[in-house]
């Protein structure tokens, strides 16, 4: 009886130690999202760029220190972003935020007539900080990588990508985010990399989504950035 | 030196209840706020639709209680008016607000490939209600007028200005705001006086912006429903 | 040896008097080429508007003396068609062409960009009517059908679509060409069988592509006009 | 008396060789056509390019020899061209024509849903070449130059612009035609001359019509090719 009861008050003990250690492991672990479009809801597919991040984590024996989740809903335009932070984002405690939007608002300017106005992209995209800021969460920035892959600067859309990569870029800079320069990136690697000019195939399947290699090159991309000073 | 003691207190309790009686009253002035795109900005103008309204609360005897005031910018969208609703309008304590916009937002799909897809546009049009209503802000909704006077439905953005109009038909019922139906009244005042099916003269300038009659149109309309609760 | 030779002459008699009547038969039947887009490519499939023509001209016995060619592409606008016809209409000899086109030149503005302007549209429309009309050639325009079914003018392109089917109208009478006026006529019927107000699946599989019913009824909407002067 | 009528068959015999002289100098004349849009129609005004060609002919003592006429007007793509060139070209049976054309075909794409397919912008130019080769007329073709004259590559249309200058390219190279590259010219002229990245005030006014500058710069670009071979 006197050992059945010492028996129970060690598993007691026990089992509040272990909630004890988990718990305190389920406190220090950080939540990154990742929060975009339709090239960010496929990430968290098998293969996807929030998938091969996790498996660097693991490489790196950071997995345990961190938590990758996915908010990416297809054709979200920043301002969609905007409408849906508080449920999606704000109220899943990140401690970081990767922001990957962008080809949207250029994209559907061709394709359905409602595209976003550069003003009225920077001011939503400020909005978004701002309220981010405001929760003490660290605030990482794309720049939209790609429609179409061609290297001569013949995609019809390059110009106003450009412009609106440039925006991301000056909105970085005026908030003190650190920025992911996927545009940049994916330009240099297509310049190396797709001699025959093709406008797909490269890192995308269609000129926009990510094929395998363009998941594990953004996943480079962004652990590159997030471990100078946020992945430990 | 009584007397004149005497009408010094005289003169100072005159001054007082002066003061008394003109705060009062300029407490008891509401304030209508008129929240849109180019027809409101115009609508401050002689002859524009927010002076015709002054001159009906003139003639009504009724201008010393309401206080008009534009809120409009040209080129804006109903994302635009989400954006500068706390500096243009909140900041004003208006007590009723009289929305009139969607004409861009239809418009701009084939000007500039940057008008607003239907969903997000009663998105941003809930919350710019709901931001109103939380501060007990009376809500007028204006269904967008016309993009073209033709009465034979052969403007061509006819089909998606009557979606757009229905949708803040179905907004207005949704929250329970009175609605200033323009789309309707515009399409049944063209059918008896547009015989030659021009595009524009009739109430329009260049079938989007105002012309004398359609301002003092504009103005009855809005005089019409505001006075059926707001106005007394 | 004299039979066999008398029975070959017969032989030899018979063929040649087959080969008269066959050749006769062909040079009566009469050719209708249908000259269009995706709605006249589907056509031609299994309960495409042109077998259903095909069905009707043998219900009513007519089907020896008259030839369906279906000529239509995907995407085609009407300056496809101006661009095509030399190999696609007029290189096949046809006594009469259906014109059905229309509708890409509009959606296609909100689409890709690349919709056709009103008075090209009519420019190019004429210059192929009159190719057809040097070589002797009967045609028949219709106009374009829908694009969404809905019968409260709230389809986004209802207006547009109307200005075009209204130009055709009037190419029809300037050109002195008959018109089949499917237009008008799904708004009738639509109008009629359309009580929930739905976007498709009426007449079409999604608002432009006819479903069974609407090629049933394509084809009946043709041969009523058809049968009329050219189909007897 | 009798000098008196020496000289006057002098005068007349003076006058019949001046005529006969002058006669054969109008026939010798060689008559280049420039057939385009805006910036044509205004080549022909004080200071346009045509203008400016004149002079250089003049500098260059061949102005007796080479008459230069616009056929350019307001917004047209490349099937206006198609569509008016037996009236505006042919008719006046040319020895060269300088086609130069493309704006509009990809900026109407923004500001109107009207621009051109690439495909249909291919084959409307090689039917025109062939028109004008079929009369022995020699063609140059122009790459579309500019809208907006910023050298970072972030022109909203830039992309499609280069797109539509490599297919006149190609237009070029497969039906033997000279090229006067004035997109190649308008980017190495300002990446040498526009340091502070503006959008228009280099060669252009507004980003697409030519200033001053931007007129003499065209007519040597022209000048330049023509001079090759065709203008001696």
């Amino acid at each position: 009886m006197a050992n059945k009861r010492i028996m129970k008050n060690q598993i007691i003990v026990l089992l509040l130690v272990s909630m004890l250690v988990s718990g305190f492991s389920m406190q220090t672990k950080k939540k990154i999202i990742f929060f975009g479009d339709s090239i960010t809801q496929a990430a968290v597919e098998t293969n996807g760029y929030i998938k091969r991040m996790d498996s660097i984590l693991q490489q790196k024996g950071q997995d345990k220190n961190y938590e990758l989740a996915g908010a990416g809903i297809s054709s979200n335009k920043v301002y969609d972003l905007y409408l849906r932070m508080d449920d999606d984002v704000l109220a899943k405690n990140p401690n970081a935020v990767v922001i990957f939007i962008g080809v949207n608002d250029v994209w559907h300017k061709r394709t359905s007539g409602t595209g976003t106005d550069p003003d009225k992209f920077e001011r939503f995209y400020n909005a978004i900080i701002k309220k981010l800021k405001d929760k003490n969460i660290s605030v990482y920035l794309c720049t939209p990588a790609a429609i179409g892959e061609k290297t001569d600067v013949t995609n019809p859309l390059d110009g106003d990508l450009n412009l609106y990569a440039s925006i991301v870029r000056k909105i970085a800079k005026n908030n003190g985010c650190a920025l992911i320069d996927l545009r940049q990136a994916f330009l240099d690697h297509l310049k190396a990399n797709n001699p025959d000019n093709k406008d797909r195939g490269i890192l995308t399947t269609d000129g926009v989504h990510l094929n395998r290699a363009g998941n594990i090159f953004v996943a480079q991309q962004m652990y590159h950035v997030l471990s100078k000073d946020f992945i430990k």
